[in-house]
């Protein structure tokens, strides 16, 4: 079942190597199939090189193993909780790259400091509370889920596809499998330069906001005029 | 119709990639027919591993499409007005390079800290003023090549083949496509490497006057002799 | 003798450039044959691209050369007191992998700031006091192994499987030669992201102890459900 | 003549780029037959993937082509100079690479901090002093040399095969192309961890002598036992 979804999503957790966003095994990518309400995902502990689209497993919205043989990431129940609350995404990617975990272990937003960020993300990138120990104690992986979307009351998760789990490391949102991981591409070059950027100037300015609206508006609103129809 | 200006600007497009310069699809090239008044330049957010010469998009000095089926380049508007303005110029390279796009977030200019800088640029590479809310409202991309002219009214651009867009990221030019691209190679090197020096010692002193006019002629004057002939 | 060892080993000697922790020659991993009480590890010098499995060195629980044509790693002193010392490892990694050795070179231990480090190690990676030059002047080697030991006096090295030798670099180790590279990989990347963590935030904060715990017993745990069976 | 030189020569400039230690083409290694008094270089500006023994340059100890079509590399001057000066050695290279640079431009010696830096250079790796406008005025490249000799008055080069060449770049040089390679390469190495050790305590203390002594002597005094025989 699945199939087309299947390549979809063993390609772009194969492409995470390509991207340099994962070391050993440390990140996963889902798509979500919102028709037949089911997730599928990367199996846990696997090496990215050897994923082939029979790999990946097929979950429900609970959670539960649908189809295959191998465990689904750990981290499974964050994604499907992502999928049950941000109306309209079809793809999800965890990692642990470099910059964007460190803004994580930080636990600051990475503020708007450029056209980059603001062809992406329409506004800071937020970062969550830490969980309580109760929260981690049940239920970890879902209360990270639950986190990210609290953390959302009053944001757009298709305007601002990407959280910083404070001190854990980032998630990111798209349309598509392959959008989600392409949204970790941009929010690791996006950290790596506000890092830098404020290690030139500890005060760096902010974007102007006419300037964030028109750079994400140009490639995102309705009259996107980046790339081809 | 330009066959061979095609057949540069794809391949320093594809460059981009081997040089380390580009994520997604963040960066484009250009190259400039000024005899018969084109441009070729890349189409808008088509990967670069996926260039062939065909895909190159030819416009006119108005940034009117030409030749070609794709969209080209958002960027094109700023191409068109630096072909227009700095008289020499035959290519523009745009990237978000980290460390050179650190420096335009940080809108500091990049000073002259050594020969690797002055082999390549005469002086410190400058930032562009930010562009008003009214500038960006109406032809933002061609407002873009507006503010970095202005900028360079007391600078010769064949000496100083580089500018940082404030907020945004840097524009390179040479006179071919490939000199535009190796400029950009040069300059993201040179902000990776000041912003080091800089780490080392905030008080790094600046290049001896000397020693960046020897370096520079030596490479680019009328007497130079780096090369081959 | 030990065939299928020195082809684990050998593997892992070469797997070290691939995970981007070796330059030149600089470093070595060993395997351990416990019931046997005989180590295979890498010959000194030797480049890894022509590294064969008949090429690694059998030594016993002395260091004494009980196989193989060439010297052994440098390094062997200081890997046979490990495995003498620490009960229950197979496997020991040296590397002067960068930023590992930054903070071996700095004498600072790196604290737990996120999960990253939560799923490999449990507790700050420690750092040994600096050798005498009485114990440099006789037994280098040995003695360097000595004050690893003597620093896990009340660590478990199974819980812990990594450490910074003052002024020189680190050492990892685990249950076979492939885990302790692992674990040197781990340990570059958690000592990338602290040294970022900080710049981002000189006061950043360490991980809630319950978080440390529960990612570590994720992993490694009785209950543990990370990866496959 | 010197076919076997000019492969070694030709092979080091290639192995530049497997070392990452060049950018375009900022950077050479030449090689020194003492016996006939002739120094084989890389051309000047010829991009390393092109090279091939048969495009080596020849020339004599006053730098004059003896052998080979092409320019010889802008910097022969200062390679010729150093072959002259310091006895005993065979390759000398040249780069531009990142972080050996920022120190150069920065100025600043790069202070043993550890056995990493002890194993290749015994002592802080020095700067020249700024070279006065007369002295770039005439014979730039010669008096390169000439302040790289003035620094070593008090100084072994065959224990120190290192120098930063102040607001330039560093220099290395060794018994072979080689070895000077090697040399450009521990070089950078063990800038990146000078640069990284010092953000992570500005106060990093220096190695302990007795360590640097111990490392030093065991990979290059009488008595060295690091690799094979």
């Amino acid at each position: 079942m699945l199939e087309e979804l299947r390549a979809q999503v063993c390609q772009a957790n194969r492409d995470l190597v390509a991207h340099g966003l994962v070391t050993l095994t440390w990140g996963n990518v889902s798509g979500f199939d919102r028709a037949q309400g089911l997730v599928v995902i990367k199996p846990s502990g696997v090496p990215y090189e050897k994923l082939e689209p029979g790999h990946m497993v097929v979950v429900d919205l609970e959670g539960k193993r649908v189809e295959g043989d191998l465990n689904p990431s750990s981290d499974t129940a964050t994604h499907v909780l992502l999928y049950r609350c941000f109306t309209g995404i079809g793809g999800v990617t965890h990692t642990h790259s470099r910059y964007a975990t460190m803004y994580a272990q930080a636990r600051r937003e990475i503020p708007c400091l450029g056209t980059t960020h603001a062809d992406h993300f329409f506004g800071p990138v937020p970062v969550t509370r830490p969980l309580s120990a109760e929260e981690v104690a049940a239920d970890y992986e879902g209360n990270t889920g639950r986190v990210i979307v609290e953390r959302f009351a009053n944001l757009n998760p298709l305007a601002m596809p990407a959280v910083l789990v404070a001190g854990h490391a980032p998630f990111t949102w798209g349309t598509t499998a392959r959008g989600s991981l392409h949204n970790s591409v941009a929010l690791e070059a996006v950290a790596e330069m506000a890092l830098g950027t404020f290690q030139i100037d500890r005060d760096a300015p902010l974007l102007e906001s006419y300037v964030l609206d028109k750079h994400y508006q140009r490639k995102h609103g309705p009259a996107a005029y980046y790339g081809q129809k």
